[in-house]
């Protein structure tokens, strides 16, 4: 590839006229595998051909890689940079977090069958102006900060690190116990450990306002479930939007359902149908960084497993 | 006042802490009026008392002041400048616009009661990379953009002058037609005129796509009702969420109650209980203003009557 020239880039393992046009987009040129500079990969499930020496460069699909590395793929091309769609797909959860925020604190959790403009309007919160925390700043949480600013709300970003989050104040996660009381709602984005099992539980609740919605997109585990149904028949938090439960799926007869302000969407913050949209639009991204020798978003590192 | 004091702000007709804590965030100093720079009129039913010449702001409540113009107490103080609230109460109505969109959007129009990720997943769309219109780039509709920007979504002003706005492709109202199909939702935010009334009729529904939202929390008459109850029924738009009808109130047994994807809230994007703190975020920008010799915002033109 000279300097001037777009790189070519091939789609496997079956020809796909999207993928072709967001190389396009992105200021590549799809082309045979045989004299490609990169390689799109869109099927986890099919291994990767042997790569010609020109490949400099393969996306994966999904965010877990954990299948191209137990192909031993990375460890026979070493030169080869790998990428994978870690953080691709954030912003539909994102998106998901903001949504049930947004419909708690403005009440349209309780759908209005009837004209009654004093009771709807007394249940109708405002979100801007307030507080609200995002424990775990990874993907998701970082995600959601653009749109909770443009509604005017200040966001506190708690993670392990301490390192800097834009557009939001930082708090480590070891002093938790200062936040809860600090903030008027919380979206829950942390990972699942140890350390974060029942992180919302009984005490934590009690710290939690009247007003206080928690939003938990991350893993159901994060909440102590019995807790949290507690303080919603108590009346002591606003409500709960969740779109992970514990346990999962929630069966039929679990109290959550009946609980009005328990707005519960069955794991689908990130459908099936988002996939592939946000796959094509990380290869546009990907491909103009690569076309422009900018390192990729997403590089696998082998040694750590993604 | 010399250049270096901060202005006596004088509150009214009874004292208010609240209002004094916002004087005071402004840069402000809460005073009497008889020595005030300033004066924050709290009550629109309570006629302003006779001014002191050391007065050179009044901030009246409530956006509209045909009261005040009507008493003559501009007229009879033409030195000072008076401002009104207006756009102070843009940012809930927008948040309600944000909420009904999302709400729409991904799907949570329907309450779900038991797990069906399946299901659910396929009602979940994405907002974002989508493109909205807004209908109106008044203060409710330039509070929106923020918002639908930072989720990602592409932003179509309509105005009747062309004049920019931030972060939006502008329109003028007279292309409306060509808008129609090359956006994915609207957001109607436009007044009540003759050339708005039914400016939603049954061949701009036509135009719109299966996966349309239209929101409302301008007016029920931009909207012909009965042609969006057939579109609703006939499933050629996404769905609709309206805090404003046509009639208003809507009778218990008006069809859109029963439609699934119509959500309606009963004219609460601005309940009672959000105007005091709007009016105190006001209160404390415009003392700053005052207090740094900028002009401050909504100042009334007694000619133009508001």
């Amino acid at each position: 590839m000279s300097f001037d020239d777009a790189p070519v880039i091939a789609v496997g393992p079956k020809p796909d006229p999207d993928f072709d046009a967001a190389i396009t987009a992105g200021g590549g040129e799809p082309g045979p595998l045989t004299r490609a500079d990169g390689l799109v990969w869109t099927d986890s499930r099919a291994a990767l051909p042997a790569l010609p020496p020109s490949v400099r460069w393969v996306q994966l699909p999904f965010a877990g890689v954990e299948g191209f590395l137990d192909s031993g793929v990375l460890a026979r091309n070493p030169k080869v940079v790998f990428t994978s769609a870690a953080g691709a797909y954030s912003g539909t959860v994102a998106e998901q977090a903001v949504a049930l925020l947004l419909a708690g604190v403005r009440g349209l959790w309780r759908r209005e069958t009837s004209w009654d403009a004093a009771g709807a309007g007394a249940r109708t919160g405002r979100l801007g102006g307030t507080t609200v925390a995002i424990v775990g700043a990874g993907g998701i949480g970082r995600d959601v900060i653009p749109a909770l600013r443009g509604l005017g709300v200040k966001v506190v970003a708690v993670n392990r690190s301490g390192s800097d989050v834009s557009d939001a104040v930082v708090v480590t996660a070891d002093r938790l116990d200062e936040v809860w009381p600090a903030v008027d709602h919380v979206i829950l984005a942390a990972p699942s450990t140890a350390e974060t099992r029942a992180l919302v539980n009984a005490k934590v609740l009690a710290q939690l306002q009247p007003h206080s919605w928690i939003i938990n997109v991350a893993r159901g585990s994060l909440i102590d479930t019995d807790a949290l149904v507690d303080a919603l028949r108590k009346g002591t938090i606003g409500g709960v939007g969740l779109d992970v439960t514990d346990p999962e799926p929630l069966p039929d007869d679990h109290p959550l359902w009946s609980i009005p302000n328990a707005i519960i969407t069955p794991h689908v913050a990130n459908p099936p149908q988002h996939l592939r949209p946000a796959l094509l639009a990380r290869v546009e991204v990907n491909v103009r960084r690569f076309a422009n020798g900018m390192e990729p978003l997403a590089v696998v590192d082998a040694d750590r497993g993604y």
